[in-house]
C-alpha cells in the first residue's frame, strides 16, 4: 500500500471524529492537509463544521475545499472553545508527548491546541519514537530582532541551535506566519521533556518550541498495511 | 526647576558617559528620547558615536538628529556587542531591578539591553519605589493571535491582566513593533521578582514582560533640585 492510500485511510479515520456543527482546529502539513481535503469532500456532501486553521497556508486550503473558517481570536472572543483539534507530529513518544514544528507553524498551532477540548494528533507510525528527539531536531521559534543574541543565550543554557534558513531565499532565515525565526536544535533524545520545555521557554527572545506536552487527547498512527490504531493520552 | 530642565541636566550627564566612537543602544519614551536628542547635539559638534535603537521611533529620532544607526541584527551578525545601552525605566528599586514597557517597546529594549557591556537606566527620582509594582501595572507582551488564550493562562497561573487599547484606534488592542499586544497586569508591590518573572515567561504566548532582572549596571536619577546621583548596580 503507498503513502498516499496510507494517508486517505488515516484522513478518513480522523475525519470520523468531526461530529456534525463542530468546530475543528485544523494543523499544518501534509498530514493535516489530507484531513483538511477530506473534510472539505465531507462539507461538499452535506456536513456542516466550521475550520479554525493554525496557518496562512492551512487557511487558504481550507477556503479552498470549501470550509467555513473563523480565527482563533473570533473563537476567544465569543468565549467558545473549540471541539476538536486535529493536527500532525513530527514524533510521537509512547506517552503521547509529542514534537511538531518542522512545518513552520508551531506557535500557532500550539495557541489552537491549547483552545481545543479535545486535541488529536495523526500520523504515519515511522513518527513513533522511544524518545522525543531521537531522529528529528527541536524547533525554537525566536523573535526575529536580535535572533542571534537569543541563539547564543539558549547555547549558554545547553540548547546549542542554528538558524532555518529560507529555501526560496537564500541567505535569508526562514520566516514564520508570525515573522519569527526558527531555530533547530539536535537535541538528540530528550531524557526530560518538561525541564528541557521550561528552560528554553525561559530564555529572553523565545517566543516558543515544538514540545507539546500534556496536550495530545489521541493519537490516530496508520501502519504499513494501512491500519489505523489509536492510543488514548493523559 | 521645572521638568523640562531637569531632563536636559539628566539627558547630559548620561550623555558624559558616552565616550568618543561608542555603539550605544538608545532607549524608548520620553527620558531616553532627551538623551537622543542630546547626544544628536554632540554629534553635530563633532563627536563620534553610532546607535542601535530599541524602537522605531527611536530610530526615526536618532535619524532626524542626526546619529547614525545600525540594527541590532547587524551588530551581532558582526559579533559586536554593544557599548553602552542607555534607557529609562518605569521603577527603580533599591537593587537597580526594574520594571520598563509603558511605552510599549519592553522587547526590543529588552533584547538591546542584554547585548550591552553596561546597561544604564536614566529616570526622574519619581521613579525610585521600595518595591517594583507599587505604583504601575506591569506590561506582559504575547502573541496577538489567540492573546485572549493567553490572558486566560495568566490568570490561572495567578497573574491576571489586561489587555491595553490603541488610544487612536477604538477597540483595536494596541500593536508593539513586533505587532504583539500588550496586558498589563495589576501586580501590586511584587515581593519575589525573579519567581513572577519566570511564572509570566512559562505560559505559552507570552513573549516577554516588563521585569528587567540583574539588568542594571548604574542608574542616574535626577531629583526635585536637578541633582543627579548614580546608584551602581550587581
Amino acid at each position: 500500500m503507498d503513502d498516499a492510500q496510507r494517508l486517505q485511510i488515516l484522513a478518513a479515520s480522523a475525519a470520523d471524529l468531526v461530529t456534525e456543527g463542530a468546530l475543528v482546529g485544523l494543523g499544518t502539513g501534509s498530514t493535516a492537509e489530507a484531513l483538511v481535503r477530506e473534510l472539505g469532500r465531507r462539507v461538499q456532501a452535506g456536513l456542516s463544521m466550521t475550520g479554525v486553521p493554525t496557518s496562512i497556508r492551512t487557511q487558504h486550503l481550507a477556503e479552498r475545499v470549501g470550509i467555513p473558517v473563523r480565527s482563533l481570536d473570533d473563537v476567544l472572543a465569543s468565549g467558545e472553545r473549540i471541539d476538536i483539534g486535529i493536527d500532525g507530529a513530527d514524533e510521537i513518544d509512547p506517552n503521547l508527548q509529542v514534537t511538531k514544528g518542522r512545518g513552520g507553524a508551531l506557535l500557532f498551532e500550539k495557541l489552537v491546541g491549547l483552545a481545543c477540548e479535545r486535541y488529536v494528533i495523526i500520523a504515519f507510525d515511522s513518527k513513533l519514537v522511544g524518545q522525543l528527539g531521537e531522529r528529528m531536531p527541536l524547533p525554537i521559534e525566536v523573535v526575529t530582532m536580535g535572533w542571534a543574541g537569543t541563539r547564543d543565550r539558549l547555547e549558554v543554557a545547553g540548547v546549542p541551535a542554528t538558524v532555518r534558513m529560507d529555501p526560496e531565499r537564500p541567505d535569508h532565515p526562514f520566516l514564520t506566519d508570525s515573522g519569527n525565526v526558527i531555530l533547530d536544535s539536535d537535541t538528540g533524545p530528550i531524557a526530560a521533556p518538561a525541564a528541557l520545555a521550561a528552560t528554553i521557554k525561559s530564555i529572553t527572545g523565545v517566543v516558543d518550541h515544538g514540545l507539546f506536552l500534556n496536550m495530545v487527547d489521541l493519537a490516530c498512527v496508520v501502519d504499513r498495511d494501512g491500519n489505523v490504531t489509536t492510543k488514548t493520552g493523559a
